[in-house]
C-alpha cells in the first residue's frame, strides 16, 4: 500500500495522458446528456461522490447514485432516456456494477466505464470506456486506482462542462491547467509522511473517528473513513459536516477525534474551519489536511495540495492515505492484506 | 422520547386519515414528473432513503438525493425541468432545505414540502405541503415526526404509483391496505420493550456499532444508527449491506456487533439472512429487527411488523427507537435532550 501511494504522481500524469485528448470524442457523445447517473460501491462510490458535485456544481447537471438493488433485486425498469451512466469499478469484474449499467442502457441511458482495466466486463459493455492508468496493484485497500478514477471523472466533468462552466467560477481553460498540475501537487504531498507517521501515533488508541468535509472535499472524507474502517478496523464515520450537525456531533469526544479535510480555499471553507473550533469545544480534537486557515483552527494538521477547490481532491486524500497506512502498521495489521476485503467485490453470490 | 415512541400509532392514524384522501388531488399534481428530488437532512434524509426506494422500486420513477449545497454554497442553477422536488423538515424551520426548495422551484421543479408543522416556512414556500399530524414533539431524537414522513412518503408514492405498479409486485389496492394496516402493526411492537431492555443491557459495554438493511430497510439501518450517535454517543455507522461487504465489514467484531434490519419477506431478506452468517461467523454478535428467518440466524433478535416490505419500514424502525431509549437512560444520557441536538437545526449559521 505504501509503495502504491508513492506511485500515484506517475498514475496519474500516466491516466491524464491517455484520456485528456479524448475530451472532444466525450463531449460529442455525453455532451447532450441532461443528468448523469453513478453506478459504484466501496471507494469507487468516493470517487463518484466527487463526480457528483463536479457534474453539478461545475458542469451544471443532475446528478445521482444509482441505487443497484433497482436493477438487480428489485429488476425494475426506470425512464432513463437522456442519462449518462457513469460505472465505476477498478477491477471492472464486479458482478453487480457491470448489471447495473447494463440495466441502464436497457432502460435508455448512454454508458460510460470508468475502470483500471481494459477488456474487463465493465469496459467490453460499455458504450465509452475511460480506463485509467494506474497499473496493477497489488495492496487490497485501492489508493492509485481511487485517485486515477479521480482523474478520469475531472476529464469526464472537462466533457461536460464547457457550456456551463461560466457560471461556475472555474473557467474551463482554468481547469484544465489545474488538472494537469495535480500529479506535481501529488507528488508534494508525499513529503507528509513523517508528519503522517505522528499522527498516526497519536490515533492508535482511539475508539472511533469522524472524518468529515463539504462539497468535492466530502469525497474524499468519505474515502478516508472507508480507509480507516478497511485497513484500520476502525468505528471511522464519513459525514458531510452539515449532516454531521445534525446530531452526530454527539458522538466526538476525547476518545473520538475528528479529521476534517478542505481545500485551500473555496466557498465550503470557511464552514470547516468552524467546525473545527465546535469539535474542540466540545472536547474532541480536532485534526486537519488543508490550507493553513484550517492548519491554524486544528490541533495538528497535515498540508493539503495548492490547487482549486474543484481539482483538490486528486491530492487532498494522499496525506490521509498516509496516515491510514501508517496507523495500519501501528495497530498490527498488514495494510496490503487487511481481512475482510477483496479486489473484486461479489454482493450477491449465489 | 419513550412517551413519543409510543404515541405512534396515533400519530399515524391522525396521518393517513388527514393524507390518504388527497392522492387524487397529489396523483393530478405530481403524477406527470419524470423523476423526483429529495431535499433533506438527519433523519429527514432517513425518511427520504425510504422515499427513494418506494419511487424507483414501486412508482418507477428515478430518484435523487440533493446536494444543499449546490443550491446554498456553490449556487449553481440545473435544470429541473419535470422534477418532482420534495423538501422534508420535521419542523419546517431548517433555512438550508427552505433554501434549497426555493431553489429547486427556481429551477423548474414542482415542488412538495413534507412537515409537522403546518404555517412553517417549507409549508409556505411549496407547491403543495403534506403536513404530518404528529403532533409537538418534545424529546430531541426524532420518532413519531419520523414515522409520520414515511407515512406521508407512502401516501405520495401512492399518489405516483399507479402507472407503473404492476411491475413491481405489490398493486396500488394492496399498497393502500397495507398501509391502512401500518398503525396497528406499529401498536404491537410496543409490546417488545422488555426485549428491548434485555438487548440494551447487552449493547451497554460496545465501542461501536454497525447498522445494516437493504433496499426498503436500508432506510430504517441508517435511521437506527443516527439515533445510536444522537442519543448514546455511540460510533454507530449505516450501511446498506451491499457496501458493508465492500471492505467495512472488517470494523466488526468482538466490541462492535452487528444490528441486522429486514421485513419478513422480500427479494432482500435472503441477502440479510446470509450477512448474519458472515457476521458471527467474523466473531461478531448479529443482532436482528425482522421475521423469523432473520431471527433464527441471529443471536438474539426482536420482532418485525406484518407488513409488506414497501411498508414495513414505517413500524420495522420500532423496536430499534426502543433499544436506542433504553440504552441511553442506561448509559447515563438523558434521551430527550442528548448533547449535540437541536430541533431546527441551521447547518450554516450566520
Amino acid at each position: 500500500m505504501r509503495v502504491e501511494i508513492g506511485e500515484q504522481p506517475a498514475a496519474l500524469r500516466r491516466t491524464l495522458d491517455v484520456l485528456l485528448p479524448r475530451v472532444p470524442e466525450l463531449a460529442a457523445f455525453a455532451g447532450r446528456s441532461r443528468q448523469v447517473l453513478f453506478v459504484a460501491r466501496g471507494s469507487s462510490d468516493n470517487a463518484a461522490r466527487y463526480g457528483r458535485y463536479l457534474c453539478e456544481a461545475w458542469a451544471g447537471r443532475l446528478a445521482t447514485p444509482a441505487s443497484p438493488s433497482i436493477a438487480t433485486i428489485y429488476r425494475r425498469r426506470l425512464d432513463l432516456a437522456g442519462v449518462l451512466a457513469v460505472g465505476l469499478s477498478q477491477s471492472g469484474r464486479t458482478e453487480e456494477i457491470v448489471a447495473t449499467l447494463d440495466w441502464a442502457r436497457d432502460c435508455g441511458a448512454a454508458t460510460v466505464a470508468i475502470t483500471n482495466e481494459a477488456g474487463s466486463p465493465l469496459a467490453d459493455t460499455a458504450d465509452a470506456a475511460l480506463v485509467t492508468e494506474a497499473g496493477p496493484e497489488r495492496a487490497l485497500p485501492a489508493t492509485k486506482t481511487y485517485t486515477a478514477q479521480l482523474a478520469a471523472l475531472a476529464v469526464l466533468g472537462l466533457a461536460l462542462g464547457p457550456d456551463g462552466a461560466a457560471a461556475a467560477g472555474l473557467r474551463a481553460a482554468e481547469f484544465r491547467a489545474a488538472l494537469r498540475r495535480a500529479p506535481d501537487a501529488t507528488e508534494a504531498l508525499l513529503e507528509s509522511a513523517p508528519a503522517a507517521e505522528e499522527l498516526a501515533a497519536e490515533l492508535a488508541g482511539v475508539r472511533g473517528m469522524v472524518v468529515s468535509g463539504r462539497g468535492y472535499a466530502s469525497s474524499t472524507a468519505f474515502e478516508l473513513a472507508l480507509k480507516l474502517q478497511e485497513a484500520c478496523y476502525l468505528n471511522a464515520t464519513g459525514l458531510s459536516y452539515a449532516d454531521l450537525l445534525h446530531g452526530p456531533i454527539a458522538v466526538v469526544g476525547p476518545d473520538t477525534p475528528t479529521l476534517l479535510v478542505a481545500a485551500g480555499s473555496g466557498p465550503t471553507l470557511l464552514g470547516v474551519v468552524r467546525l473545527a473550533g465546535q469539535v474542540r469545544a466540545s472536547g474532541a480534537r480536532a485534526y486537519g489536511i488543508g490550507g493553513t486557515e484550517l492548519a491554524a483552527a486544528c490541533d495538528r494538521a497535515l498540508p493539503g495540495p495548492a490547487l482549486p477547490e474543484e481539482l483538490a481532491p486528486l491530492a487532498l486524500v494522499v496525506p490521509g492515505q498516509l496516515v491510514v497506512e501508517a496507523l495500519s502498521r501501528r495497530l498490527g495489521i498488514d495494510p496490503d492484506t487487511p481481512r475482510g476485503l477483496h479486489k473484486i467485490t461479489q454482493t450477491d453470490p449465489g
